[in-house]
């Protein structure tokens, strides 16, 4: 046996798998059976040392932020995720390391009742990729292609606080905060907590969805060039972490739209659902930021109804070198 | 829009997918359809620069390799492959590098009527994962744990040539070949043909299958181990690649049954089969090398019953530093 083998039997073989695993981890590839009248969504996302984490991240919280990122697809799309699969770069094998990995890997996909059924183990720069598979009714997914004019604008939980995070931990910015705050803004980046149950409640309610990771600018921009629509947000409107009250209120802006890695869901509702969206038996606080218009743009304004205009729009994936 | 989604929306997204395929790339996540009556396998690999190609390697056949690896896995379930989801992280995004990429994905998959129904595409060191989903009827997947003493153990088509390749171009081994030999010894490498339909062919015959991605020797280990049983295997009767007559008997056999990549099949048929399996109007050679025993480990002997010895067991997927 290689030490890829062992590793892998060692620490990501578990027996308790799901009733619709009928093969997971150990063969050429796993064996899964789907429901009748359920739709597969699927998402696969990398996540490499040095552009999407720092190398200095410990290996739970790794582990947890990549799968916790694409559980976060499954769940815009209003699907429950079911499957994972895994592979992991790394330079050397370490016991303690791959404990800690293993651990932060089970902690986040148990919560969620998914199972890991396959993956692979390579040696090379520290990288992390995840495959997650979910159900949904057929035909009823959340799409980004479908909000109509009219239609109001949500998110979930609160914003900008894994963006302040990385501006901490980069020195890009200074400020007081105590160690139960700084911890709680740290855990937003690292632990991101996908919401699967909103999105779920959502299938029958939302017109259109979709998870905030590159920022709120940048990912209702997604909805609104997909649907072929505008809209407007009221800026002072859009939820931001408790903490973000320490910065002043441009930066303070500027992290909430800009700022990416919170996981939260933007989604869009029409008026007529109104109703049903207020009956939700949901944990997550949701506030209404705005209205989806036919002019094409997306434009903030502030509560005194002058425009907002922002300096960054997000995550830029390529770097110019 | 971002660099990452204006080169994926160029280069990825086409209008032609499987009639299976609901949403493809552009949302948070694929929609796909499965039929009544079939379960899934789900494979992924990820493969790096240094580790499983050379950085030297032509952008298409990187990606036709990356595919066609994960399509192995799923012909040694004997599935159907169906979707690809792929992610390609790389350090700076080249318009020529990304169209030949795009031309060695598709020309695979379009051969096997395969859909990229996904992606993300990340900077950083030159690294490709794939994972594959392919159907095959409930309950019929060809397992590696199934196998029977009295089995008699085939491989298709030949081995060695792959192993060959990389011996070669890292200057291991000097070999008086022609171009057109070179050529056909590296085209083993760099385009893997996986045995799609010999797998599908096996579904009511076999009694185990496996790809041989890490050397016969190693891989044919993890059916026995699998199964817990034992085999003796004839190592003259290992087919290989005709280049390796050029090379002497014990330098030909180690590569023939340690060398990995040729992603031939290597699988167990019960004697009460062969009947059924000498009717297959199946287009690859297959040869019979050996049989399942009680006795456990695998054992080679030369057809005058003498024992061989191997000395090597095969890829190792972490070396030590």
């Amino acid at each position: 046996m290689t030490k890829e083998f062992d590793t892998i039997k060692k620490y990501f073989r578990r027996a308790d798998l799901r009733k619709d695993v009928i093969l997971g981890s150990g063969d050429d590839a796993a064996i899964v059976r789907v429901p009748t009248g359920q739709n597969l969504v699927m998402t696969i996302d990398t996540m490499v040392v040095g552009r999407h984490f720092f190398a200095s991240i410990a290996a739970d919280d790794l582990a947890y932020r990549g799968v916790a990122i694409s559980l976060s697809d499954v769940a815009a799309m209003g699907g429950l995720p079911t499957w994972l699969l895994a592979t992991l770069s790394i330079e050397q094998i370490d016991d303690e390391w791959m404990q800690s990995f293993a651990d932060g890997l089970y902690s986040c996909i148990d919560s969620f009742n998914v199972s890991l059924i396959g993956g692979d183990l390579i040696q090379g720069p520290l990288a992390m990729t995840t495959q997650v598979t979910g159900f949904v009714p057929e035909g009823k997914a959340l799409r980004r292609d479908t909000a109509q004019p009219g239609d109001l604008i949500y998110v979930s939980g609160n914003l900008g606080a894994a963006a302040l995070a990385i501006e901490l931990t980069m020195e890009q910015r200074e400020l007081s905060l105590t160690d139960e705050q700084l911890y709680a803004v740290e855990q937003r980046f690292l632990r991101p907590q996908p919401q699967v149950a909103l999105g779920q409640a959502l299938l029958e309610i939302a017109s259109s969805a979709i998870d905030i990771s590159d920022g709120l600018a940048q990912d209702l921009g997604h909805i609104l060039t997909a649907s072929g629509v505008g809209a407007r947000v009221d800026v002072e409107a859009v939820p931001t972490h408790e903490v973000l009250n320490e910065i002043e209120e441009r930066s303070r802006y500027e992290l909430a739209l800009s700022g990416g890695d919170d996981y939260e869901l933007c989604f869009t509702v029409s008026p007529d659902q109104l109703d049903a969206l207020a009956q939700l038996k949901i944990d997550v606080p949701i506030h209404c930021i705005g209205q989806i218009e036919h002019e094409l743009g997306l434009r903030f304004f502030l509560s005194n109804q002058e425009p907002f205009e922002l300096s960054s729009t997000g995550f830029e994936h390529f770097s110019e070198s």
